[in-house]
């Protein structure tokens, strides 16, 4: 297993850099990692096996394959590059390496009730991040200082970082929906988007807001409540047994019939956990079903270039009978307007 | 071109999932993107040619090499998973996917005056951040407090972010290289190592210092002086045409001399810019040369395991006719007491 993720899900440990090849015939796993690790792992992964490696991977296998008899490697094709299987296929042959396709994603995307809890930690800190920048912000605040303070108060709530590049985005800046934090200054009567996550003890959550000081644009009120109808009606779409395409079809039939289907151009969410995108994938091409275990967000979005964009996500556990939404900030049009 | 920084290295595009084609015969540069991105695009990146695509990468590939009569693409083998290759594969033949190995690597690795100029800013935002969170430091805090209030600063600073998870580890923790900052309180006569970076307007700074509050412990101290010693050795012998094994070696020499050799398990130090980590790798087994341009982190260490450990990192720039020190914390063992 060449993705961390897997490596962290698998034996505890959290550093990267390091393998984990699980024999199928005893089950045993093996850590193989280097010096700057090997106290780490002592600590994170007591149960693991571990091979600290002075040379290359490949030599470790090859000397594993030998030792131990081992045919064939299945190797994980989603994260191994095409540089790596070389270095291996020039030690090992081509033949003996069987990339396979995901390994522990469809293992992954159903949550146990200990990770549902980490998760819910991590909405906690995000949630309570959240409403502390709220109480600070001001006009003139620049959307990067609002970042920094709201990851500064996610950390000191406790949280390991940030799941992913926090986006604040303010006025036509919300229109790019992976907008990058800038020095454009928040103003009264303005559009500002949160998009924003905690991870804690790995586990990962992700939201969207978007807010207005005083006033909302009557442009970006009437797409909020478009946005917010179709998110709502999606989450009461979700439940074990419905098929992924369906709830995404949901939203964006809402969407569609308000006039505005070109504008959301993404898909409606994706399974968060030990990655902040893994596992479902809830959009209009997605096969699958949605099965008790699955926690996905709900996010659609109306962009309007240049002018302003609005996406509220919240993040959804799928029950036995229904569904869970773990999430609880206000998202009416009332409390938008801070 | 699949790796993000090297998409940007070439068009200014800063976002990801999107690949960029250069045709040999032409050297016109196109995007391949997603709705997304499409205005951040417009804007970063208005010089490239740009595909919005519905479908997967390789639909787009097909159409373009139909049309274009292309026979073969170059393909990044350190950044293509094996996974998308054989997406790929499926629909244009393994025969016309060329496995290159490192793409613009090489170039990156010489930096220009901008790009110095970039990571000099980037040093500025974590020097200041350091300095303000020094003069706030008092025992009782929390490792990751400390992270919280270090990493604030640099983006009110100006910074876009961390250029990698921030190191604050107190005490035994100092002994682990890469380790996670937690919930240790720091304390009077303890150790506290930072190993932390900026990163302006893409480009990254990478610094380490040890401070001790009140006074140092004396097996600390001891440990101090070998590695600030063997890095301003190495840092001395950085110059152009020097061997990258040899700069390493210098360094090595001194600790093992000192008795310290099993315990500084890393190499030297690595190029940054656009990446934290790239090349050149200043190692024992690097066979390269330093070249003018080369921005490389020096930074030996020793760690005893359940005692301490200390680091000491600066930035380094290789001039035509020798090295500037981009970096200009204090280092010496006096100024390591605050």
């Amino acid at each position: 297993m060449t993705n961390p993720l897997d490596v962290r899900y698998l034996t505890g440990f959290v550093g990267d850099d390091s393998w984990a090849l699980v024999s199928a015939a005893s089950n045993r796993v093996t850590l193989i990692s280097d010096f700057r690790f090997q106290e780490q792992i002592a600590r994170e992964a007591p149960h693991a096996a571990v091979v600290i490696r002075k040379g290359p991977f490949s030599d470790v296998l090859v000397r594993i394959a030998h030792r131990s008899k081992i045919d064939r490697f299945a190797v994980q094709s989603a994260s191994m590059t095409l540089a790596v299987r070389n270095a291996l296929a020039a030690k090992l042959s081509a033949r003996r390496l069987v990339p396979v396709d995901d390994g522990l994603l469809q293992q992954r995307a159903v949550k146990d009730p200990i990770e549902v809890r980490l998760i819910g930690r991590a909405l906690q800190c995000q949630q309570e991040a959240y409403r502390r920048v709220l109480k600070e912000l001001k006009p003139g605040q620049t959307e990067r200082s609002v970042v920094a303070r709201l990851e500064m108060h996610m950390r000191e709530l406790g949280a390991d970082g940030s799941s992913f590049p926090t986006i604040v985005a303010a006025d036509a800046n919300t229109s790019l929906p992976h907008a990058l934090a800038g020095q454009t200054r928040i103003k009264k009567g303005g559009t500002i988007l949160f998009d924003w996550g905690a991870r804690c003890a790995g586990y990962c959550s992700d939201l969207t807001r978007v807010v207005a000081i005083g006033r909302m644009p009557s442009r970006v009120r009437e797409i909020y409540r478009i946005v917010l109808d179709a998110q709502c009606a999606a989450i009461d779409a979700i439940g074990p047994g419905r098929a992924m395409c369906e709830v995404d079809a949901v939203a964006r039939r809402w969407i569609d019939k308000a006039g505005y289907g070109d504008q959301f151009g993404h898909s409606l969410g994706h399974g968060i956990g030990l990655h902040v995108h893994e596992e479902p994938v809830v959009a209009s091409r997605s096969d699958g079903e949605l099965k008790p275990g699955h926690v996905v967000t709900v996010e659609p979005g109306i962009y309007l270039p240049g002018v302003a964009g609005v996406r509220i996500e919240d993040d959804v556990l799928v029950t036995p009978r229904g569904r869970r939404v773990l999430s609880d900030l206000p998202k009416d049009l009332e409390s938008a307007i801070v």
